[in-house]
């Protein structure tokens, strides 16, 4: 993509009022803008990582046995009735039509998976199913000032399973535990499993997938030796400085963490509601275990930016960079526009600053905007065939091979 | 696909309270699920089919210089209240927070997309600039029986552009123009432009692209000979049998259609809601003028289905079907794995159904779902190593090898 041609760009200040850093690097970087408190409108750069974000958790839903549908945003009143949602669940955005029907804004979407899936899950034969979907969430929150780490609109990957017995549920939650795990590590997140109280979705424990973060909500206690991890807000079984119960080699050490994911053991709450029976293997009908597995992406981009950013910019992990190469040429278009079109030819995603603009600004704003690899041509470039090139993370670049660096980039 | 994996499936019967052929087909046939009049769950198939038609969309809107963004469903009123949407739009759903805070939803964007690009758009140097998103919208209908036709919620492609003068907004409707005839024409529709009022939007003229089919809204009149096409429910300047006014070679006729896409010549109204001033190249401060694209993508899914069925299901044009070849085994799950591996390594997307299940049930399956080609793998296959390729539009089917057929598609 070339720079000359975007509308939104970075801009020289951050915004006043701005209180989290993601919040204000995302804006600053042309990435996101704040339409109110809690709901953003995603510029080029910031769709472009939603979808690298999205495109990571596909593939991993998809190869646990995942089936994306899409489930709507505005929902019956019956539905939140049936459930005893309409009335207990305090962040749900309520609406009345012009005709005097109550609607319900999507919060969370077991009041709408299970009549569908009731229709088609009719004996044992049908087990386990897991739909998924990738959609737009709304909550009244009370306050929203956590960047896109909190919206009242937010993006987000929600799962559900249907099961015959627990076992099954058990046996499933594993193989999503090893995908959600395996999500965030392509994402360049360590995430840590917690247990928590179930909510507002179950009288049973929930799952938390947590990240080390100053940015969080969340007071956990874990090992270093272990994968040991507790949410101390929730569960006020552990203290600091305690042995850790299931390795016993280490101390629990507090920590401030942000939730990415969640996973919620429904019981039979929903299938019961909905009346979904099904035929077991014994000709009996029987209620379905249901689980429920988020993994929130809007929040999961604010996270990343709060773990992955220095006193200059954002430092994207590659798998979700907007780019993986911001390209600045000085003075030297003919030269850079080769190499746009090599990288491009090559399958490399390029944001080329083609810029009719001071080259000192070219350079804060590569920083800001935080793509892997920044590429200069220079006049240098010209007798030599090198660039420069630098990581992100470093301070000093190296000259180059232009072959070099994409064979380097290809084995990597 | 396998088949055997899915949750969702065809049914038997159609849904009794169809009252629309893309209602009855897209359920039985087992694209969507309706959770309210006018808002439905896309299943498995009914999710590619909007994916490939949002991938053309994408492709025509990215080669006239659109630049995707995505903006939110949840407004603050006080942007509607800013263009007196908040009071003469009807169909706009309006809700209160808990904090009570009055928001709409997005019936659509202009009271979004101008104050965002405000923002970028300083001089001249900046325009002209076409932001475009992909997005759920809301309308408080009234009635709502039209299928996926007039949702409640649909999802719609929403292109806006900014010039700096009226010629350069004309300018680049004619090309924005001929991106929306290809965009439908790569759908297999014959779409027609007419003229017609403003409505909401606009004081000015409006262009609606409409494909002439009996499931539609809308009174046309059209000449035979040349493009001309009128909307009579708008302007009643002509009348059936009147001599085209155009090319005076033939006599207007009367037809039926539904409205796919639309533009409207915002004129200033919305750079004067929102105080969005432009130095032009005389360092004077103007207001530009606006242009609004619709492409309606939940509405075109169902028109299509209006045009393209039989009485045995639905019959996709290819480029938007869910699959290219639903595979059928008659007892030869081996030969048809490695069929449908090979396919697959190829590079065509098909639905295997390796359901164990009658095969009759399969055949009328098939014609439900509606892919273009249907493989059927039999006995016969194994000694010959031939297939039955049979056109989803056709009755006979024709015995072929199953190399000539994937090289007949490649050529295609």
């Amino acid at each position: 993509m070339k720079m000359s041609r975007m509308g939104a760009r970075p801009e020289k200040m951050a915004p006043k009022d701005a209180e989290t850093i993601n919040h204000k690097l995302l804006v600053q970087a042309g990435f996101v803008r704040q339409l109110m408190a809690g709901v953003y409108t995603y510029l080029p750069f910031g769709l472009r990582v939603l979808r690298n974000i999205e495109k990571i958790i596909r593939e991993e839903m998809d190869a646990i046995g995942g089936e994306e549908i899409l489930m709507p945003m505005l929902h019956p009143a019956e539905i939140w009735k049936k459930t005893g949602g309409w009335d207990s669940v305090d962040i749900l955005f309520k609406l009345t039509s012009r005709t005097d029907r109550d609607y319900a804004l999507g919060s969370s979407q077991e009041e709408v998976v299970t009549p569908t899936m009731k229709e088609f899950i009719r004996s044992y034969r049908d087990l386990p199913r897991m739909p998924y979907h990738i959609q737009w969430k709304f909550r009244d929150e009370l306050r929203s000032k956590s960047g896109i780490m909190r919206g009242r609109e937010f993006l987000m990957k929600d799962m559900y399973s249907f099961h015959l017995d627990q076992a099954d549920f058990d046996r499933f939650y594993e193989i999503a535990k090893s995908a959600y795990l395996k999500v965030f590590s392509r994402m360049g997140l360590d995430a840590k499993v917690t247990e928590a109280s179930g909510g507002d979705f179950s009288e049973k424990i929930s799952y938390e997938f947590e990240v080390l973060t100053d940015a969080g909500e969340v007071n956990i206690l874990y090992c270093d030796s272990c994968e040991f991890c507790a949410n101390v807000d929730d569960l006020s079984n552990y203290k600091e400085g305690d042995k850790c119960p299931k390795c016993g080699k280490s101390k629990l050490k507090p920590s401030v963490a942000a939730e990415v994911g969640n996973v919620f053991d429904l019981g039979q709450k929903y299938s019961k509601a909905f009346d979904m029976k099904v035929a077991n293997d014994k000709g009996e009908m029987i209620y379905p275990i249901m689980g429920c597995y988020g993994i929130g992406i809007t929040r999961t981009m604010g996270v990343i930016v709060e773990k992955f950013h220095d006193d200059k910019g954002i430092i994207w992990p590659k798998n979700i960079a907007p780019f993986m190469v911001h390209l600045i040429d000085i003075k030297q278009n003919d030269k850079a526009l080769e190499i746009y079109q090599l990288l491009q030819a090559k399958g490399i995603e390029v944001l080329w600053d083609d810029r009719d603009i001071n080259v000192g600004v070219k350079f804060s704003d590569a920083d800001l905007i935080g793509c892997p690899w920044r590429l200069v041509v220079s006049e240098k470039s010209m007798s030599t065939n090198e660039i420069e090139v630098k990581a992100r993370q470093n301070d000093e670049p190296e000259m180059m091979n232009v072959e070099s660096f994409i064979n380097s980039l290809k084995s990597d």
